[in-house]
């Protein structure tokens, strides 16, 4: 009962008395994530927006993470205004994130900074080496002969990258042997790091087709 | 002459005779890039950007970037309206493209999958090792001492990290032997996969101080 009595001063000090509360999960940071899932008007978002943040602050919460799916985008200016700043997006989302505690120094942890990449050196038994040519980018049309490179996807395993990116360029199947070396350059996409690992791998197929999307030409050369 | 009664009739077929046009950078993939800088009404932005898009589609592009700082965050939902989608967020800006093309799949690169970390061993000729306790986190509070561990900044090397993490929490001075080994874990932060690189670090300094928002106490042990 005094809990109840307690909680709704405390929101009437502050002229919230009957703002509906936006819901969040506490994080182990003190911090809270709110996942805003169904529509709402940017009007009423603003007024539960500044009556939860003014409880979280007296509940001694440091950080407040909002994330809204895209058909929210009608509420990012709202958060934007009350402080909020990006901390990151995928296609479908935008991740908001407002340090509201007044004594402490921000700890916010940094966006992904690397997109990481592989090239793979197909060699088998004779020392013969698996190269392509490339449709498009910088060495569009120019005759030279590389070995496979493509991007480690989301969730995916620096050597199941190896294997998926000869497979789709070639259709040769590869079992990855090692990571022969490593290089780290840095704004090479959007400002992102690039980390490169050059895998030595094993042909378990020498059956050379081109993908035709991306590949201009495939073949197995002497070493 | 030609060129322009050409072009102007084209933007009259679609209705679009007075508008506005954005201004956008051609990039190497058939693409355009658009830089919003100054504030726009959303309204003639919805007109301007259906009219860009209409000659855009003509002209044969395919995929169309537009940057909007925080401060335009007005037009995200027009944006997301017309078809854009989010591909990346920085605090301050966030970045929307749109595949326009109706003959050709999306090519459009993945934004950055990966975060890097760095853990030191600075071990000196005696065999001393460098260890810390950390203040917050999973080991708050448990004793634990480890290696000193932090995560690269963004368009920051490795090796450098690695010398200003161990700085920062010890205020021991190191220099980057080698690599040791690196392991790759996924969905450890917002879906994000982690690099965590083992470096051997040679301490140049010996005068231990801990940092104190995170280090709760650094000292020299024997391996």
């Amino acid at each position: 009962m005094s809990l109840s009595i307690d909680s709704s001063s405390q929101v009437l000090e502050n002229g919230y008395e009957h703002a509906e509360l936006l819901s969040g999960n506490n994080d182990e940071h003190e911090g809270v994530m709110v996942n805003m899932e169904k529509p709402m008007d940017s009007k009423v978002f603003l007024t539960a927006l500044r009556a939860s943040i003014s409880l979280w602050r007296k509940q001694g919460k440091r950080g407040v993470w909002i994330k809204l799916p895209i058909g929210l985008a009608n509420l990012i200016e709202t958060a934007v205004k009350e402080g909020f700043h990006y901390h990151h997006a995928e296609p479908d989302y935008l991740m908001l994130v407002h340090w509201i505690s007044e004594s402490t120094t921000s700890t916010i942890p940094a966006n992904a900074t690397h997109r990481v990449g592989i090239g793979a050196i197909v060699m088998n038994d004779q020392r013969e080496l698996l190269v392509v040519q490339e449709k498009s980018g910088k060495l569009k049309g120019t005759g030279i002969w590389k070995i496979p490179t493509g991007v480690v996807d989301a969730g995916e395993d620096i050597f199941k990258a190896a294997v998926r990116e000869v497979k789709e360029e070639t259709n040769i199947d590869t079992e990855f042997v090692e990571i022969l070396g490593f290089r780290q350059t840095h704004k090479s996409f959007f400002e992102k790091s690039d980390l490169f690992f050059l895998c030595m791998m094993r042909p378990l197929s020498f059956d050379v087709q081109k993908q035709e999307l991306e590949i201009d030409a495939a073949k197995v050369i002497l070493h």
